[in-house]
């Protein structure tokens, strides 16, 4: 069975997409832990970071870099904090957190946020990806 | 001022190395949210993840599939965890956690080990890192 994310990436459920290209998909994350927290994935279907091709991995990587600057820009955030953890979806994806403080490191503190807020911040980090590429 | 890990690597400070290249350095952190707990740090002096140059980063990711990998066989963790935070020390640094559950994603947890154990768990990550090279 695919995973939800080779889900969202072949139109099967929704999402709010930031970029993606021939390797990878980079979406906002369902639950919020703040505005502006991205997941960048591979399409490769792998579940742990380790294992997946390094083609793909660095190609994550990469692209994190530049999303990770326009998160930056558009939240004002001191620092983007990134984790791969993967106990719940066994398909890698790179989280990207606008964080103020080492407390943002929890997902605990995730929330669903309104339609309005997830394509407000959506078109603004895309906006900001755009005029830096 | 030289970081922390600027002084490590240039032998000013101890550490518990497990790899090193022109481009990286990778060392046991000095307090281990679980045994096995690795650092990964370009040799390139930058704060914000984003903001080192694309082929430290890079170099960074991919000797950390590799030594995630030695992580996971040594310790028999069900996952490795990885997260950039940098909110104490202003110098990239990527960490390797061998983690049993998601609460694992915890500075909190981290705690100072015996010399002894630091050497035993040393000798075995580079151990496995030389067999799978």
């Amino acid at each position: 069975m695919s995973s939800i994310f080779t889900k969202i990436m072949k139109n099967e459920l929704p999402c709010y997409k930031i970029f993606e290209d021939e390797l990878t998909f980079s979406f906002l994350a369902l639950d919020q832990v703040n505005l502006g927290h991205t997941l960048v994935v591979p399409r490769e279907e792998t579940n742990h970071w380790m294992d997946v091709s390094e083609k793909s991995y660095l190609q994550v990587a990469k692209n994190s870099q530049k999303i990770g600057k326009a998160i930056r820009e558009v939240t004002g955030c001191p620092r983007v904090l990134t984790t791969a953890v993967g106990f719940e979806v066994h398909h890698y994806h790179l989280h990207l957190i606008p964080a103020w403080s080492v407390a943002d490191l929890s997902f605990a503190k995730a929330t669903r946020r309104s339609d309005a807020e997830m394509i407000e911040i959506q078109k603004k980090i895309i906006a900001a990806l755009i005029a830096t590429s």
